[in-house]
């Protein structure tokens, strides 16, 4: 995709706006970690392997840009969970797509991975197409950035 | 998607492995760039205003994951070149994600923003849909990931 170049792009670039909510990787992981149904931060911890105060910190990152939501222990335990918000589930084509990628690029031929399968077949997901409104699939070269407007 | 747990996991999820290949947020609008057709980094340095031994080091990263490649300059000049490889090109759909949540989320009604069209039509790409072998959408809920084979 080419782009028509302006000035002021980056305030009105949509991937970049993103980039600054979710913020960094461990936030894309805590996410990922959401989807997976993880809500405690002993949880998300234990899968992630990353000293608390920084998960801490990262958690109510989250919170603040309104992709998880902190709610009461469900047992009245004191711990707070997390789960995702509207916005935080719109983020499942993002972990998709990197998903993806990472099979395709990320593994040598027959290294093990995990899947992400239809509940219901048992079988991978479709890869992701960008498309345009009538269906026909668009690559890279078939797309360009407007300027701001 | 919920997740049967199963130790290792980790690495034998692909979307940390692509969280590993693509490394930080600046990677990722340095993709970004790519994708708008940039490609020198003092093109790259005046879009993203990072410094240029941090930038430096992002684009030999992007280089060693084979991500990009670098290339001698067109017109002889001694600055090497950046162009996306296959594998980074298959990086499309996560740019388009993060666009389109970016899009969605990051801005207030009738905020100025850049938007990705087809080309030959001039009319925004669809939405990307996570969809099942049939076609049929899917939602979070509607997936679950395996155990790593």
């Amino acid at each position: 995709m080419a782009v028509r170049r302006v000035r002021f792009e980056e305030a009105g670039c949509p991937v970049s706006r993103s980039v600054d909510a979710v913020g960094d990787w461990w936030s894309l992981l805590i996410v990922r970690d959401a989807f997976d149904g993880l809500r405690r931060l002993s949880d998300f911890q234990r899968s992630l392997g990353v000293a608390k105060n920084m998960l801490s910190a990262r958690l109510r990152e989250l919170v603040a840009h309104g992709v998880l939501m902190s709610v009461p222990s469900p047992d009245g335990g004191f711990q707070r969970e997390y789960v995702l918000t509207a916005k935080g589930r719109d983020l499942f084509p993002v972990i998709v797509a990197l998903r993806q990628w990472g099979e395709r690029h990320c593994f040598v031929p027959g290294e093990p991975h995990t899947t992400l399968v239809d509940r219901v077949t048992g079988r991978p997901v479709a890869m992701l197409e960008v498309r345009a409104e009538s269906g026909a699939v668009l690559g890279p070269d078939d797309t360009v950035v407007t300027g701001v407007s």
